[in-house]
């Protein structure tokens, strides 16, 4: 068993929950999820326990009605979790939304306590944060992190920020837990909360989620490295119409993800090829399933010059969900072999932006044989 | 020193030797090499010795003047080697060209003869084929082929099955020679040439150079199977206006081809996703610069239905050029580590059609790292 | 009210009958039919009296079992019409079904006798004729039709053709009739069948249907002639997954689609640009909604040289079946205006092929507006 | 003959410059020149005769080492003019480039005189504004423009602005001129303009020149339109290394395009779709040759469901440059004509925002063939 908490109820988290229960019941396939039932804890055994956000719509709803609103065949057997008032901190800022949270009626060290007690009694053994996408600064010291904390700095921290320290206070007392952090604020890459992890028993898994054209560009410009084809330019647009593109129609945001995205040219290139990677642009029709378009140009023997272009239709939620049932079982297993901190054999195919922050971006395609190899799995091409 | 014979001086030879003597005199950048300078073999030590083709006007004429017709800017430095006549056995069939070769004023066996002492007087040590595409038939048997030699049967036999079998007969002579097979007609899928190799100590690279939108597929077939994503349908189509895409439109060429390709979806999938896999047309302005586009529809988690299209203008012969760069040293390594017969490691990387026969094609990002391996360079990523 | 008459009950049939009832029963909106309610004679007026097909599996079934195959939510305000028995003439050969047809039974003469007394008895006022594509000669001249009917020459005609003449046969006694020919058998743009139209009180729309990649082109290389920039090179390929694509792997059959659409390129550049036009493959899983790619290469100011890629997944049937709506309209508009043998300005805008055979395409845009004149509506650009 | 003053010597003036002279010389076709030589004054008496900039680096210079730095094939015989200083207001802010003005050194009054007395000695008939993009705001009434000129209102008043307010001047007093503006600040469609010219003799033609991605997309949305199909939504993004790109990185000036483009949608399809259309990045090793990207998704026949994807590389100072040479010559038949203020059946063509403010966008395809008509040649298509 796996007891999972989730925190951020939204898109990608209620795919994740529907999508697993029909897994549960045997009425689809487990595509999109890399490991599927070769790990030694099997999908049947993940079990949501719990549920936070900050949206008054949501809070207090059970969670079956909110999946259903994202999945019109969510299934009823998720019924009976009843969705919790997480941290806001300004997340929902800019968003068409009203926001709730612990936060308004309680200091942050109180809202940190009150997280705790309440997971002690859900026996939570991973977190899952899919959070909408915030504007953040990364802390670099543990100090730093613990004065904001204490003087309640509200402007300094972000909800995953609190979330995380939670989650270490927490797994300090209970004797371990994981922590998944599929958005793009820096926590695996942040030395902050890697050292808070290490010494709490917590296993941090991050950042950001890889999905949508990050990882398939990766694997391109791998294939490119690898026959010494010299890439003059790449540019990279998607656009989408979930709420996860309109938060990054706020400036500050955006930068947060462009940041993220760009050291992977020079990781894998060995150069840094000129290029424009982000997220462009919201188009609400265009719903969960974005549009993305991605122009390589380089040069080949003799000079000559070749162009790629792809195109693509993605889900995006799904992607992000598929990943996340490995990765909770993969948290438990880092638990139980005591690999407190962050794993960047697992976080290098998982996550756009694996920590811890020194180690690079590597192709994808050799990082999941390693993972598999973390994993007690045999690899399948090496 | 690394000394080369090329079989067929078209497009994919010309741009070799133009590329080769510029990178050489330090004029253009190794682009499109996959291996530079890294082996012990350098780039500067690769000299082409001899030139074979068939067709009446390129016969006789220096090297030097065919080149230019392919790339304005060919170096001075070709000029000096004549351009020797092969054997056709009707390779340039429906092609607009006038054939000639050795064939038409004797029989194979002294046609064999022939070029084995051209080759000793040449003192060549590797071969590249880059004949136009055949219409063949593999041997399997050993028996089969020398039978087919001794009865001169022309109609059995393909110039290119010719080559190998005077490259084995020249190598046990002298001790060792590497034969790079870059086109279709299996040879090291064939496991009459390997024997016939083996123990004759040539070195046997093939089958069927690895450019152009094939190796690209393979990484992001890679791709989507590493993340468990089920795989519709395949269609990819190419077009271009070179000699190659016209000798494509002979039916009985295209359909050998066709063979070629299909089993990367099955090998790197695990399953044979349906799927419309060949050269579509020809198309003469294209020119050397052929149109790829390749549509593929996946199911991702929760059943999510995504679609990737990806189209690309890409210099045919360059891309195969560069490989052949590496192919000729990495063939004289074999030699001097007796490596006769075929070397999987090497061609699971370079070739569309690894051989030998019962091998399958893997992830090229993973080929590459082993094919470093063997080639006594540090994997980069592994 | 217009009294249709369906032959062929596939695809496009079964989506056009769809469609049409559910417009009808105000469920969806007309989507895809270009005149909406402007015409006089509105869609509801519009009434499917009867249908035939030779696919032993429909003949006898009510239609909408057939139509519900095609559309899973097909109104059962269909039920009630059996589908009959037609004519095959080898239409189904080399596709996996099983043909039944009046011409297994009786000679070509009392087919059309058959079919005739039918049409009276269900007062018949338009055909649609939706047959698979055929493999067919022109005939050119009256003389040879009406001899290969008379000497029931079951090689040199096919199912449509005997169709039209059954038609005119029809027109003839009840004193007009309109006949749509939506597929490539060239009907409008054979002078035997005009002509033969023209005296029978018959109305020919055609030929083939303007769907798919080529209307679009046709507009795309209109909007380039009109800057005068020079096309060098243009590829279209198109690969689905319907009978219609199974079909066209047919060699014969392909040839003929072939030639309807080259015209296009020299009738709107006004040279004959190289290019490569023709449906490509045929992919099962991509059903009936088709892959297009299309590259177009040209010459700009100051020789500046400009690529297009165009790329789309493209249904099939519904764009031809929303034609037909308005087809079946402006094809009894023409009986009453005693518009008999065919009428380009319908043709110029729906039909890939339109007729007379001495009449070029134009584009489409401005081929929209002179069908609006000549249908009594005003135009909305000019 | 039709003397030209050119106001921008930046890269769409250093094309048109050297594309008229090699046509002038017979080195290239008038590719990309809509009407060649059907009009009656023809291309070959098309005359430079001035030519204005504010880059430090470009004043003072002859025009050949200007254009030479665009067009390495430049023809010598662009040489023997001078580029003079022109009007900047700040139109370099946030460029890396030094600017200097008349602005600098008087007062914008005395500014419009001195070009005024300049262009009667250069014998000015026709004005190109090819100027960077600008941070503009219209005017609306005349008695605004007035009186900013007359407060020597710097903050208010743009670089285009003024050289209209010169050449209305210009032209009342010589009996009459034509401004073309190709660039996106409003004249064609600023009441304020369109009323000074029309009591200036002047003719103004505008705005914004018709090149790029977005002409294409109206064509394609009538295509789309004139078939009911629904638009659900258009993304179109595009990319380039030009300095009009770099510009655009500049947030007030971008916003000005997208207001020019966004009208199209609900001129052509009747409704406003939703759409993201804006240039979207500068990519410098894209130069001049953009990177285009559309996405548009609608609904067919019986909900079907359709997705066109359209992606391109175009050199986007050509395409401009090559529609110059056609509006210089208009201009000039439209003084001759006495059609002053503006000439919509023009502007429909040629331009992006076509001016006056109350007339619409229309298919470009019927545009072309109105535009014939007004300029006395027969219609192609209608």
């Amino acid at each position: 068993m796996v007891r999972v908490v989730i925190l951020g109820q939204g898109y990608v988290a209620s795919i994740f929950a529907s999508g697993l229960e029909k897994i549960k019941a045997k009425k689809i396939e487990p595509y999109g999820v890399p490991l599927t039932d070769e790990l030694p804890i099997k999908i049947k055994e993940i079990e949501i326990v719990g549920s936070y956000d900050v949206d008054k719509a949501k809070v207090g709803k059970d969670i079956y009605e909110v999946v259903k609103a994202y999945d019109p065949e969510a299934p009823e057997s998720l019924k009976g979790i009843t969705i919790r008032k997480g941290v806001h901190l300004g997340s929902l800022r800019n968003l068409p939304l009203e926001a709730t949270g612990l936060d308004d009626g309680m200091d942050l060290k109180e809202a940190v306590e009150h997280l705790v007690n309440e997971w002690k009694e859900l026996k939570a053994e991973v977190f899952i944060n899919v959070c909408t996408t915030e504007a953040f600064q990364p802390f670099g010291s543990r100090k730093e992190l613990e004065k904001a904390i204490k003087e309640d700095n509200r402007k300094r921290l972000t909800a995953t920020q609190v979330y995380v320290y939670a989650a270490a206070k927490y797994a300090k007392e209970v004797g371990g837990a994981a922590f998944v952090n599929a958005i793009p604020t820096l926590i695996a890459n942040d030395p902050a909360f890697v050292e808070l992890a290490e010494e709490s028993n917590l296993v941090v898994f991050g950042d950001d989620g890889a999905t949508g054209a990050t990882p398939l560009t990766a694997d391109i410009l791998s294939h490119l490295a690898q026959r010494n084809r010299y890439v003059l330019d790449i540019a990279q647009f998607n656009i989408g119409g979930n709420q996860d593109f309109l938060a990054l129609t706020d400036k500050e945001r955006n930068k947060s993800k462009e940041f993220t995205k760009s050291s992977i040219v020079k990781d894998l290139l060995g150069y840094d090829a000129p290029h424009y990677i982000k997220p462009t642009g919201f188009l609400e029709p265009l719903g969960d399933k974005k549009f993305i378009a991605m122009h390589i140009e380089y040069i080949s023997f003799n000079n000559a010059r070749d162009e790629l272009v792809i195109t693509g239709r993605i889900n995006d939620s799904p992607a992000l969900a598929g990943l996340l049932v490995d990765l909770v079982r993969l948290g438990k297993m880092a638990v139980e072999k005591k690999a407190f901190g962050t794993v960047y054999d697992v976080n290098a195919f998982y996550m756009k932006n694996p920590g811890p922050k020194e180690r690079p971006n590597i192709p994808r395609i050799i990082a999941h044989e390693k993972m598999r190899m973390w994993a007690g799995l045999e690899s399948r091409w090496l």
